[in-house]
This record gives structure tokens, sequence and C-alpha cells, in this order.
């Protein structure tokens, strides 16, 4: 079987976690790829530091540089493999490496979710060439549903629904705040300490992280690409323990998500990105720590989930190196085949969960009852959790089916009344 | 786009259920192959009985026939979709297909299981002349698992163990009994009286379904084919309604699992089929109903879950159309790439349930505890449901870590006493 084997000359753009990772994974699998045909020879590694320590050995006779162009000049450089992450370096490694015609593996969502349609033009130009880019390790860490979406499911399948939890430190940290009763902040700071999360969370708890896997996820299964930007995002930051509470009664579960779905027989497309109620009987709701999951929901073969580690230096390395070898087996397909002429309808109908503190007083349920009725929001059910401080009780109503617009309404109203004491928080129903 | 749109000429095999999805879906859906550059004309469709109406409409112009020379014979024909089931004809379509140069897709898990070899061996003589051999709906129905094993983790990572519900018909009833405390004949006629069950239902509550499947899952993940006939097997028809009560004193649910793992190191594969307690903490647990659930523990990607539907028209037509697309966009895999040199060990270790029918009497549990000590196996707990017939009193205690083989012994000392009532159930603990 050996004496085939293809040499695939490779540059990594970045050696932290995740570069780690691949070159251990291709240090220890190299002869399990030689009876496949090929092996992998990382032959330059681009560094911000090139004498900075690294926590992993370098590849036996890999060159480490600062300069992007030792690679792009290189023509016995077939693959190039960006883990460097964020939308400056890694955007000239990722575009000089499609026009220097080489394939490109990148597992950063932000950088294609922001650059989707430059990136696709690249790909279509240059793919005529051989050259192939891929980026499963790009949505849901080491879950192969990038590619199986791409490959088993938007050809032969009609994707309507596509829900996911894809930011696996707040779900860390809503999984913390369900069992444990703790605040927010207390969430956060044990994700903090753990490494889940960075200084600056934001990225994460704020869900644009989240928001850049559905744009991408919505590109590749409804076909439409909406940008970051354009996508209503509620990130987990105004969650309290009462709404664990409460959810608790719901028999549901809070869980960030992101969701894109087909809307109006076919021709619009709805996504948003935020906590939602979600009834213990999915499958999403148990899914627990830093674990992602992807639901699909599609004409012909029903729901369908996807669930594994989102993050972390092996499992994303793993989707790094699946990449690669299938790039390298040339039997990567092209990417983004499916184009539809879908109208991104900024509502989306639901029922909702709105969580409202007040100081307590008389008249307050008439006068939410009243807002709602203004707005035409059928109030579905009044919960109450037993009341600790008449100065701050936080209850909750959940409404029929209506509409994100009209709850915005409501909660817009609720906010102004004299004894609510911040603005409600609305979260809708899976 | 459309100017360069291959045709595809399809023999179809069998027009039953499965065959009216493939029909439908392709109907539905072929404006969205031609612009990934295909189109497929259903030529020729093999049935028993020509004059016998269908359920779906036949595509146009397909020709019935009963003559599968029909279809080797016919130059033009690109693919062959085997959709008959069992391994008389389906055989003869299956391995004659292959011999004539022509691509094979098939549902068929018992024929594959069966004839891994031979198939391999057809399939790697004829892979180099272009034709190819796919089965993704041979498990797991409409859920993508067996593509995302041969493609994205077998090459990449070091799969350690895979468990999966692999038969709809027997979780339906495991649910059943479950969600209702009903009785397994009760959970049976159900399953019979919405056509989940067959008349005959041996195949599904004996495990041999489930058998074949992991018997393939093994031979995919692990790299070795054990046969079905050296493959332990237990079905769900010795399980009581008193199983389910302990299971819920347990925190667990009970699952007709396949399971194949590594052991000793990675020299050896064990494997099995039996009803096993899971904990609820684990995603298999809650996946109900007529789903299936593929649960994947590798090297680097750790543990990854694949769930959706396990059986159906539809959902195992787009498995089948989904390799259509797979073969005839050129992508298809060869199948098969991983040979690894395990050992089988027919027993193995772990926890176990044991359940026993007593006629109340002194001195049972001194017996039952001189039994164990006898085999070295230790006891972990006793458990006792409050007793309603002092004639049948159902008593189960749980074991530490131990041998398979151990437990059986145990059970066979147990079955010979006096005061019990039928062999006991041994249930591993996941």
């Amino acid at each position: 079987m050996t004496s085939n084997v293809k040499t695939v000359n490779v540059a990594l753009c970045g050696a932290g976690i995740v570069g780690g990772g691949v070159c251990q994974i291709i240090k220890e699998r190299q002869e399990v790829f030689k009876t496949l045909g090929i092996q992998f020879n990382i032959k330059t590694i681009l560094v911000r530091n090139v004498s900075k320590k690294r926590d992993f050995e370098l590849p036996a006779g890999a060159k480490l540089t600062d300069n992007v162009e030792d690679i792009f000049s290189d023509d016995s450089i077939d693959l190039i493999v960006e883990v460097m992450g964020g939308l400056g370096a890694a955007k000239t490694v990722v575009f000089g490496g499609l026009k220097a015609k080489k394939s490109v593996v990148t597992a950063n969502k932000a950088l294609i979710s922001y650059h989707l349609n430059e990136i696709e033009e690249l790909v279509n130009t240059f793919s005529k060439d051989g050259s192939r880019f891929a980026f499963e390790a790009a949505v849901g860490g080491g879950i192969p549903v990038i590619k199986s979406l791409q490959r088993d499911i938007i050809g032969a399948d009609d994707v309507m629904q596509v829900s996911g939890i894809l930011n696996g430190t707040t779900n860390y940290m809503l999984t913390k705040m369900d069992q444990t009763g703790c605040s927010y902040e207390a969430a956060l700071k044990e994700a903090q300490d753990l490494g889940f999360a960075e200084a600056d969370p934001t990225a994460d708890v704020e869900g644009h992280d989240a928001r850049s896997k559905i744009s991408l996820l919505c590109r590749l299964t409804l076909g439409v690409w909406i940008k970051d930007e354009d996508i209503s995002c509620t990130g987990i930051s105004t969650l309290t323990a009462d709404d664990f509470e409460y959810a608790k009664i719901l028999r549901s579960k809070i869980k960030l998500l992101g969701i894109c779905k087909k809307v109006n027989n076919g021709t619009g497309a709805e996504i948003y990105v935020s906590p939602v109620i979600v009834p213990i009987s999915n499958t999403i709701s148990s899914t627990n720590g830093a674990t992602n999951i992807v639901e699909v929901r599609s004409k012909y073969l029903g729901t369908t989930y996807y669930v594994g580690a989102g993050a972390g230096r092996f499992p994303t390395a793993t989707s790094i190196v699946g990449d690669m070898l299938e790039i390298s087996l040339n039997k990567s397909p092209k990417p983004f085949p499916l184009k539809q002429n879908l109208t991104q309808h900024t509502d989306y109908p639901g029922r909702f969960y709105i969580r409202i503190n007040i100081r307590d007083a008389t008249g307050i349920i008439r006068t939410v009852g009243a807002i709602c009725e203004n707005e035409g929001v059928s109030i579905h059910s009044v919960l109450q959790i037993p009341i600790t401080d008449k100065q701050n009780v936080p209850f909750v109503i959940t409404t029929d089916e209506t509409l994100a617009s009209k709850v915005k309404v409501v909660v817009d109203s609720l906010e102004k009344q004299p004894w609510c004491l911040k603005r409600p928080v609305a979260l809708p129903f899976l």
C-alpha cells in the first residue's frame, strides 16, 4: 500500500491550541494516512513570534516564519491550514492562499461568516484549478456536521430549519445556572477561572460567536447569506437564576440557540440568536456543559441531531485533519452548491416567555393584561414563584402564538411602567 | 448550469416502501440535481410481480421487469439501487450488479453483514473501473452516520467504542414499556397493530437486526469483521414491567444497544447486542420511540452522537438518494479502508443488573450472596420494590465490575435454586 504514498506539503498558520492538536494528530496517525495513500509534511509554520515557546513539539523539519510570503511563494506547498483566528492576519492567509491556488482549511467562523461572498468567489474561481476550501471545524468544533449537511443532506433533501447550541462557553454557563441556581455573574466567573471564557467574554455571552455560526449554517442549508449585523442577536447576560426556576416550572431548559428556518412556503428565511425555552422532551435540552448540538429539520429525513464537543484542541484538530485528508484524497466537494432566493424576515412568530421584575403593587396584572391586549398579544399563562422580596418580584407571562415584533412593543411598554424595575426579558419557546 | 447535465440511468430493484420514496424524492428534487450537474433517469424497475399495483406513481418511461438480466445486460444502466431486502434475490442483484461493473446502492444491512468479505472483494476488484458501492441507509435509516464515520472520523481519528440504538421497533416498544408500565406482550401487540413490528417479530425483538448493524459498524470503525453468529445477542423478550421500575430506581433507562469496542490496549474487540441499563445523564437514554442514535467514542474527538429516524419511507430513501448523488458526482470514497488485526473477546467486563424472580422464602439472600461469592462476583446493591405477590417476587442485585462470563455462571446457578421461578435476567450497565 505504501508504494504509492503522495506527500502533501502543508503550511500551518497558527501554532496555538488547535495548531498543536493538528501537529500531534498528524504525527500519531501518519501510518494510517499512508495506508490511505498520503502523508502530510508540515513544511512551514506561520507564527507572530518565532522565538516564543510552544506547548507542543514542533514537527521535525518544519520551518517557523513570521512572513506569510514564505508560504505564498513556496510552490511546493499544497495546503494551508489557518488556525490563527480573528479577522486580520487570518484573512490575509485565507485570501492569499486561495489566490496562490493552494487549498485552504480553516476553523475561522468569524472570517467565513463576515467574508462569505468574497471567499465564495475566490473558491469558485480557483477550484477550477483543483484547489479546495474546507471549514468543518468552523461550526460545532469536532462534530462533522458541515460535511453531513453539505454532502449528505442538502442534495437529497430540503432543509426547513436548523437550530443549535453553537457556543460551548455559554452552554457551560447556562448548565451551571440551571444545575446550581447560581447567578449569571458567578457562572461567568467560574467559566473564566476554568479558561472556558475569555477575560472579555462579549463574543460568547452576547451571542456573536453563535451568530457567525448560524449565519454559516443558514448559507449552507437554506442557500441564503445573511450578514452577521442583520441577524437579531440576544445574549445571555440578562438571564437570572429566576429564569431557570421558571423554566423548570415550564418543564423546559434555557439554551442559547442559533436558529434559521424557511418561512412563507419556502420564500422567506428567518434567523436569530437568542436564549430559547426548550422543552425537556427535545434532545437539545439535555445537551449540557461545553457540548454543542445541531438539530436539522428537513423535508424527507425529518429531524436529525449531531452532538459533540464544540471546541477544544483535539476535537477541533480532528475536524481540520479530516478536511486535510479529504482534500488530499481529492474527495472534497465543491462548497456552497446551494443558492436560493429567500427574503429575510426580521420578524418571526412564536410563543414567548416574558419575565418582568416589579415592585409589588396593586393593579399590575390588569396593566400587563391591558398592554398585551392593546398589542393583540394573547396571554397563555401567568407564573409566579413564591415572593421573597416585595421590592423585587420576578413574575412571568407566557404568550400564545404571536410575533417577536409585538412582544418587543409589549416589553417597551412594560419597561415604562413605574413599578417595572428593569427591562423585561423576552425569550422565544422552541 | 444546466448545459452540462449528465443523465444517470438507474435500475431500481424493489418497488415497495423505500423504492417509492426514492422515486418521489427524485421526481421532486430533479431540478436541484440538475444544478449539481446530473439528473437521474429511472430506466428499469425490478419487481417480483409486474402487474401488482404500487402505492406510488411509477416514474414516467420506467420499464417494469421481473428479470434481473434485463438490468445486468443493459449497458446504459450506470447505477443499481437495491431496496428489496432479504438475502435471496437481493444478493443476486448486488453481486451481479458489481460484477457487471455497475455502481450499487443498497439499504440491506443483513446482506452486507452476512456477505461482507465477498462484497468487499467485489468492490475492491470493480472499483478500479470506477464502479462504487454505498450503503448509508443500511444503518440508522436516515442518519448520515456511515458516511460521517467513513469519511470524517476513521481517517483522522481512532474509534474506541460505538454504541447505538439501531432498531426502531424495539426502541418504540421499550419506550412504551417505560412510559406506560405495560407488559412486553402489550407493547409488541401495539407495535404490530401500528405496523412497526412484523407478524413474526423475531428479527427485531431478538436483536438480530441490531446485530447486523453493529457488525457493520464494527467493521467500519474498528476495522474487524465479526460474523453475526459470533456476536453475543440478547433480545428484549424476557424484559418485564418490573425491569423498568427497577431502572427508574437506578436513575436509568433500558435500551437495546449494539455495542462494539476496542479492548486490551487496542489489540482486542468486544461486540454484543443486549438490553443495557443506560443512566439518564447519557443522551442515549432520552432517545425515544422509533428514533435511532449512534454514540461514537474516539480518541481525539471524544464522544459524538448522531440521532434521527432509523427507518421509514422518506428517511431511508433520503440516504439512498444521497448515496446516488455522491456516486454520480464521483465523490464516493472507496469503502472499507480500515483493517485492523483485533482479536475478538467473547467475554466482556462491566457492571451488571440481575433480576431474579423468586417464591418468597427464608435464606434466599444468603444463598444469592453465596453463589455470587463463589464466582467472585461482588454485589453492589440489592433492590426490592414493594412485594405484591409472595409467590412471584422480582428482586434485583447489581454487581460491581465483573465479567459477563461470571455473571452467566451466577445466573445458571440461581436458575437451579428451588425458589427461583425462571431464568434470571442479566443486563449490563452502559
